[in-house]
């Protein structure tokens, strides 16, 4: 082992320990106020500014990575959940995982949309999408969800009434413990279709 | 008659044709480019900035006066639905007549959200709130609409679906000619309460 090897190691130790505190730093920050800037950031983080820009060049890579390091966390959080059987059931269970994620993360999603755009917001959720397609699919296949609509519009009725749920407890119109429950006897009756009966929610 | 006066006339007459042309064009660049500046207005409108200040003394002020002023027209069109009769089929009418007006003016409401906030916006949508929320009632009462969930949710979801439903036009996952029924049969699920049958899309 030579010196010159110690020293690289250290060196890329003490560089992986800045960015994840750059990152922990721009999730807290970011969280508080979408609009928060680099200087905030890197304060919060106890790096200097050229600490931060050696690793992200510019505030919108920054609000990238973030933005996908809680996405990475959120799918390891929503690849326990149990999505066979009903699919009625298994809508219930993904939203009980997923409407706290989304709650959660409200002002990060603003910063995404005023950073990086709607575009690659959406490329960064392709995996949640995947999911709540698969059931949904599922769902349409064993006649339990309309297929009168198309699937991709059942998919944004997910993640509209999901997002609406976040802005009316944002709001105060919303009361927190009874999000879940709202949002799945929301999505039951929007997914069933005309001449079929709305089901109770499945718990 | 003095020519003071007529000079004061001739001043006002410039004054009020200066602000719709700057009102005009606002609405104009806002709806190609929700971040669209001042100079790009002001170029538009055919006035200089100094102009433009005097009127409107920050980019804020301008997009709070173009947002009352189309919210103020859209009212006005749907004021002549036909709200009356059965609450399913006049949902209906006021989605067919709502949904082109919130797609046409999504990049307006874009640039709202990030200049004006969604306190303000939510301020001057008062008299469309009230209108939903009146038909809402009525269908609650007369026990077409669930009443399983609150009224201010089953509002939110009217606004979150018309919204998100210009989101997918706009990213060419949804026809523009299948938009008003989709919209529709999907509320229609939506407000109909668990035990019950969802009714087709009344035309």
């Amino acid at each position: 082992m030579t010196a010159a090897g110690d020293t690289q190691r250290r060196q890329r130790a003490d560089a992986r320990r800045n960015i994840a505190a750059i990152l922990d730093a721009a999730l807290a920050c970011l969280s508080r106020d979408p609009d928060a800037s680099i200087g905030d950031i890197a304060r919060t983080a106890g790096v200097g500014r050229v600490t931060l820009y050696g690793h992200f060049p510019t505030r919108a890579e920054l609000v990238d990575a973030v933005f996908a390091r809680t996405l990475a966390e959120a799918d390891e959080t929503l690849n326990t959940v149990d999505l066979t059987g009903d699919p009625r059931a298994a809508l219930a269970r993904l939203v009980a995982s997923s409407w706290q994620i989304v709650n959660r993360h409200r002002a990060l999603l603003q910063a995404a949309q005023r950073t990086i755009g709607s575009g690659r917001i959406r490329e960064q959720h392709e995996i949640p999408h995947q999911r709540v397609q698969a059931l949904i699919k599922r769902g349409r296949r064993e006649g339990v969800f309309r297929t009168d609509l198309p699937t991709t519009w059942l998919m944004a009725a997910f993640h509209n009434v999901l997002h609406g749920a976040a802005d009316e407890i944002a709001a105060g119109r919303l009361n927190e413990k009874a999000a879940g429950r709202t949002i799945v006897a929301t999505l039951l009756a929007a997914f069933t279709a005309p001449g079929q009966l709305v089901q109770q929610v499945p718990l």
